[in-house]
C-alpha cells in the first residue's frame, strides 16, 4: 500500500501526491527528490520500485520479509538500512517490535514499513516544517526518521524501568510473593530488546563520522546526535540485565528467608504443642500408678494421700511450665 | 564417493556429469569451472583431486579429518573454507553437526561433505538456475552454498526457542517437575551451536569487506548479506545462553519454593494431629486422675461428681478446641 | 538564571559581571574571552545566547533537556560537553546526580547547570588564582570544571565504600539480620555511577591525546591527568560491582547458614520433648497394665508387688535417660 | 642433559650425532642449520650454548627457571619461545603440565625441555621424514615441535569432555551423589589449562602472519594451521569453563531437591507413626473414663455398658483412621 | 626524608653520597645521571627537587599525595610512573599495598617512595652490579626498580594461591565450616590486587615497543620481560578471581547438604522416638480397657484372662516393632 508519495525540491514539498509513475520521472529533475512511503507493498507495488531505481536483489529480498537484524548497507549508490521500532505495551507489559526499511538513493527515499511499527506520517511533517534539513536531500529524512525512532526507543525503557522497579518492590515487600516468573520474563524482554537497538549503533557510527558520498556532509552531526541518544539507550538496557541478574538473586534470598520463617513458626507451635502434652503426661503417669490394683500400696490408705498427690501432680506440672518457659518453649 | 562433476560456462551447465579425468581438463578451458562433489571420499579419490588442482597438504589433511572449526584459508591461488552444518532432531530434542569443505580455485570447486552433513544437491539446483550469478564463477557456488548452510541454521534456533519456551513453562507451572538436566543439556547444546557459528563471522567478514583476486568482485555483497544472517543468529544464540542461565537460576527459586510448599503442609498436618493428641490427652489425664484408688477421694462420693468431672472434661478440650483455632493450628 | 559573566584577558580576569551584551562584544576583543555561567535559564535567555555565538541547534536542544549521558561533541568551531556531576548524601545513603553543560568556543565558554549541580563558583575563584592556566583560555576553563567535577567524585566512592564495607560486616555478623535489599539498592547505585562516569573516559581521551585546534596544545596534559583520576574512579565502581555481586552470593550462604541454625535448634528441642515424653510413657504403660481389673493377676496379691513395680519403673526410666543421654537426645 | 645434536643441510640430517662443540663449527657452515635438544641442562651444559650462540641473557634467564608463560620473544636475529605441554594423566584425572623453551636463529634451533614435558624425539623423526619441510630450516623445526605440543592438548580435551560427561550423569542421576568437589577441582584444571593454552594464541598468529626475517616465508601457512587447532583447544576450553559453571549450579538444585526428597519422605513418616498415635488416644481417654471410680457412675451397671464402649472405640477409631486416610495422612 | 643520592658515570657509582645541591649540578655533567631516593619527601625537600629538575606540576601533586593508580605520564623530556607495590602479610593473610612514584629525565632518577612500600635500596645494589646495564642511564634505573616491583608480586600470588587452596579444603572437608567470610575477604583482596596491578601493563607494553626518546633503546627488550612478568601475575589473578567466585557457589552447596545431613539425623532421631511412643501406646490402650470398672467384663474373670492380655499387648507391640523395622522407622 502507498500511504504517501512526494517531490522536494529546494528543501520544501512540492504539493500534492503523485503517483508512482510519476514519482519515478520527479526522481530524475535536477535538485528534487522524491520520498514514497510504502506499508506493507505487494509484489507488484515493490516491483516497480525495485526496477525504477534499480534497488539490490539482497536488498529487496530483505526489504519484503521481516524479522532483519538493524543494519546499514551500502550497494553501488543505494543505501539500504533496517530499523527496528519498539513500543511498549502498558497492559500486558510487553515490547512489540516493528520493522522499517529505507532505500535512499541520490534522489530517492523508500520508506517499507511492516505491522506492527510506529507511525511515519508524524516524521513527515515534522521534517516538512525544516526546509533547511531538507535542503540536504534524502539524507535529511533518513536522519528524521532514525531520529524517530531511536526517539521511541525511550518509553519503552521507561516502562522497563517502571516495571522493574515494581518487581524490586515486590521483591522486598513483606507480603511474601515470589515474583521469579515475572524477573524472569522482563529479562526475556530486556535481551530482546538489546539485540534490537545495540547492532544499530554500527551504522549510525558510520553514518556520522565517515559520511557516505551520496549524503550531504553536513549532515553528519546529526547522526552523531541521533547515535548518542541510542547509546545511552543501549547502556541503560545492560544495566537492566545487570539489575535483572542482581535481582533475581536477591528474590531467592528473600524467597528463602519467608519460607523459612513460615517454618520456623510452624516448628514453634509444634514445640509448644509438644511441651503441652509433656507437662500432661506428667499426672497422667502419677495418676496410672496410684491407680494400680496392688493390695498393699500404703499410700492409698492415707487420709492425705490423694491431696498430696495433687500437690505433687501441680508442683510437677509448675516446674515442667517454668523450666519450658524458661527455655522459650512455650 | 563423487556425487556430482559438471561444468560451467558462460553461466551454464554444459550437459551431463564427467568422470574426474574429463573435469580435469575441462578445468583449462578459458571461461570455464568445473564443480566436484564428493561425500566422503575415499584415500584414492581424493588423492588424484589433489594432484590435479595441486591442493595444499594442509588443507587436504584437514578435508579428510573431520571435526575441524569454520575457517577460511587462502593458499597461493586456492581458498580452503570448512563450514559446520547444523540439523535440529525433533526427536531428541538434539542438534546434529555435519561438516563441509570447499576447494575454491580460479577454475574448480570440490565440495567435501561429512556425514551427516546438509544435502547440497538442492544447492546446485539453485544456482543453476541463476546465470546471472553462475557468470560469477566458483564464487558464485562459495557464495550458494554459505548461503545454504547459513539459512539452514534458522531451523535450529526456532527448534532451540521451542524448548526454552517450553522448558520456561515447565520451570514456572504448577506441575512441580525439576527440569534442571533438559535445562543443562540444552546449554549444552548452544554452546556447541555457538561454536559451530561464531567462528564463521570472521571469514565472511574477509569474504565480503576484501575481496579475494580469485573472486569476482562484485559478489561481495551477497556474502555481507550471509554474514547479515549469520550474525543474527549468533546474537539469538548469546541470547539463548543469557535466558538458560536465567532460567536454570529460576528453576532453583521455582523448585525450592515448591518443596517448602510441599514442607509446610506436612508441617501444618503435624501441627494440627499433635494439637488433637493435645486434646485428648486432657480428659485422659482427669480420668487418670479419678481412677486413683485413694480411700479417701471426697468427690468419688458425689452423686454429681461423676457428670461434673465429664463436664470439666468437655470444657477443658472445648477451650483448648477454640484456642487451638483461634491459633490457625487446627 | 545568570550566574556569572566575565571577561578574562591575558590570564587575568577584567573587574566586574558583565550583561549578556557586553559579553558579546568582549568575546570579540582578540586575546580576551568571556566566562557565561548560566543557571536552568529560561528559553529567552538561552536563546540569545545561542544567537550571539551561533551553537549547533543539536547542542542547544541537548542543554536545554537535562538527563543526557556524558559526551563531547565537536562543531565546527565549538565544543559541546555534557558532564554528570555526582553527591553522595549520607542521610539516605543514596547518590544524586546533577549535570553541567559547556559550550566552549576560540573566545567563549557558556556553562550551564541543571539542578542539583555541583558548585561552580568555586571552581572560577580557583582558577581565577592560576593566572597560568588561564592564560590557555577556554581549554582552562574546560580543564578547571572536568577537572572539578571528577574530583566530586571520589567523596561519592569513598561514600559507596563504607556502605559495602557496613552491608559486608553485616552479612557476616553473628546478629543474623538479612541486608539483601540494601545490596541490591547498592547495586542498583553502582550501576546508575557507572553509567554517569564511564562514558567519560572516551571524551577525556581525545581532549588529552589529540588536542582539538580552539584549545591551547600544552592543556593535553592537564587533561590526561583528569583521565587518570576518572580512571581510578571507574575501575573502583567496577571492583564495587563485582564485591556486591559476591556479597550477595555470601549473603544468600550466610542467611541459610543462620536459619539452618534456628531450624536446627528448634528440632533439637523437639527431639528432647518426644524423649522426655517417651521416658513418661514407660511407667504409664506399667501403671496401666497393674492398673486393670483381672480377678486372676497374683502379682497384684504379692506385698513385695508394688515396691517392685516402683523399681521396674524407675529402672526403665533411667535406663531410657542414659540410652537417650548417650544418643544425645537429651 | 644433551638429548641430540644434529646438522642438518639440504633437507636431510646429517649422519650421526655431535658434541657440542662441533655443532657450533656445524652451524656457520652455509646452508646448514643444527638442532640441539637438551633436557634440563645444567648451568655449565647451557652457558656454552649461550655464549656460542650469543643467547640473550633474558631469554636465558627464563630458559632455567621453568613456570614461565607460554610466549614469543624477538630479539636481534634470535627468536625465543616458550610453549606448555600438557598430559591428560586417567588415574587421577588431572593434567600435568611441562614446558618446552626454544632458541630459533638462523643457523641453530635450541630446545630445552623441562620435566615432565612430552617428547620431542618423536618430532625430531616425524620431521626428518619430511626434507620438503625441513629445507625451510630453523623454521620448520618450530613448526613441528608447535604442531605437536598443540596436538597433544587433544587428549587433554578429550579427557576433560569425558570428565565433565561423567559429573554431569553423576549430577543428574537418581544415584544421590554430591559431586560438588569434583566440579570445582575440572573448574580449576579447566582454568589453569586455559593459562596454559590461550597466551599462544597471540604468538601463533604472529608468526602466521607476518613471518619473521629468520623463518621461510613460506611457512607461515603452516603455523595458520597450528593456530587453528589451537584456536578449537581455546575455545572448547571456554566451553568447558561455561558448562562446569552450570553444572556446579544444576548441582545445587540437584542436591537440594533429593534432600528435600528425603526430608518429606521423613515428614510423610512421621506424620504416619503421629496419626496412629492419635488414633490409639482415643479408646485410652474412653478407656480412662470408665476406669474411674465414681460411686455413681450409672453405665457401669448396664449389662451392655462394656460392648457399647467397646463399640464406641472401635467406632472412633474408624472414624479416625478414615478420615486420616481421606486425607492422605496414613 | 632523602634515602640515598648518587652520581653514575660510565655505568658505574661515583663514590659517597651527595646532598641535593650537588646532585644538581653532577646531572649536568655530560654522561653522568643522578638517582635520588626519597622516602615521603617533606614540601621543603621536594620542592627543590622540583624546582631544579623542573618536574611537571601535576605529576608534582600526584607524587605528594598516595593512593594513585600504576600509570606512565611522559611530559616533555619527563617520565612519570607510578607503581603500586605489594606484601603479603602472613599473619592476617592480607596484602599490603605502597606506592612508588619515579621522575624519569635524561640526566636524573627521582624516585620518591610511600610506606609502606618495598624497600629499593637492594635493587640499588643490584643494579650497580651491573655496569652494562647501567650504562643505558636513567631507563636501566626504571626497568631494575620496575623489575623489582614486579617480582615482588609473586610472594603474593603464591600467599593467595596458599590461601585458596586453605579455604578449598575447609569447604570440601568433612568438618563441616562455613568459610564463606573468608572466601569474601580473599575476593576482596583478589579484587584490589588486580586494581592495583592490571593497569601497569599498557604502560609497559609502551616501554616495551615503543620506546621514549629519553630512554635508551636497547632497554625494550629487558621492559618486555618485565611485562611478561606482570601478564602472568594478572592471568593468575583472573582466574584466582573466577575460582573464588566458584568456590563460594560450591561452599554454598557444601554448607546446605551439611546442614541437610543434620536435619536428617535429627528427623531420623525424631521419627524413632516416635515410633517407640506409639508402641508404648499400644499396651496403655490395652490396659485401659481392662482396667475400666464395668461390672459385666467376662474376660475380668477368667483365669486365663491377665495372662492373655499381656500376650496380646506382647504379640501387638512385636508387630509394631518388626514393622516399623521393615520401614526403617527404628
Amino acid at each position: 500500500m502507498i500511504i504517501d508519495c512526494a517531490v522536494y525540491q529546494q528543501g520544501k514539498r512540492r504539493p500534492g501526491t503523485l503517483a508512482l509513475e510519476q514519482a519515478y520521472e520527479a526522481a530524475c529533475e535536477p535538485g528534487a527528490f522524491v520520498w514514497i512511503g510504502l506499508y506493507e507493498p505487494d509484489e507488484h507495488e515493490f516491483d516497480s520500485v525495485r526496477r525504477e531505481f534499480s534497488l539490490h536483489e539482497l536488498a529487496v529480498e530483505d526489504a519484503i520479509t521481516a524479522h532483519q537484524r538493524p543494519k546499514l548497507e551500502a550497494y553501488d549508490d543505494t543505501l539500504f538500512v533496517v530499523l527496528k521500532t519498539a513500543r511498549y505495551l502498558e497492559a500486558d507489559e510487553s515490547v512489540e517490535f516493528g520493522e522499517i526499511m529505507l532505500f535512499i538513493g541520490p534522489q530517492f527515499v523508500v520508506a517499507v514499513r511492516h505491522k506492527p511499527a510506529s507511525e511515519l506520517r508524524g516524521v513527515r511533517k515534522q521534517i516538512e516544517d525544516r526546509p533547511d534539513l531538507l535542503r540536504f536531500g534524502p539524507g535529511a529524512v533518513l536522519y528524521a526518521i532514525m531520529d524517530r525512532v531511536v526517539d521511541d526507543y525511550l518509553p519503552v525503557i521507561e516502562g522497563l524501568d517502571k516495571d522493574i522497579q515494581e518487581v524490586e518492590r515486590e521483591v522486598f515487600s513483606e507480603a511474601g510473593s515470589n515474583p521469579a516468573e515475572r524477573i524472569y520474563m522482563l529479562k526475556r524482554e530486556v535481551i530482546e530488546f538489546h539485540q534490537s537497538t545495540a547492532p544499530l549503533v554500527e551504522p549510525l557510527d558510520r553514518l556520522a563520522s565517515r559520511p557516505f558520498a551520496l549524503l550531504h556532509q553536513d549532515i553528519g552531526e546529526y547522526f552523531r546526535d541521533v547515535e548518542d541518544h541510542l547509546l545511552r539507550v543501549v547502556e541503560r538496557v545492560a544495566g537492566f540485565r545487570d539489575l535483572l541478574t542482581s535481582v533475581l538473586d536477591a528474590n531467592l534470598t528473600q524467597v528463602g528467608v519467608r519460607q523459612s520463617e513460615v517454618a520456623m513458626r510452624q516448628n514453634a507451635d509444634m514445640r509448644k504443642i509438644s511441651a503441652w502434652v509433656a507437662i500432661a503426661a506428667v499426672p497422667t503417669m502419677i495418676a496410672g500408678i496410684y491407680g494400680m490394683n496392688f493390695d498393699h500400696m500404703p499410700e492409698l490408705r492415707w487420709v492425705v494421700g490423694y491431696p498430696l498427690v495433687l500437690l505433687v501432680m501441680a508442683v510437677a506440672c509448675g516446674g515442667l511450665y517454668r523450666a519450658f518457659k524458661r527455655n522459650g518453649w512455650l
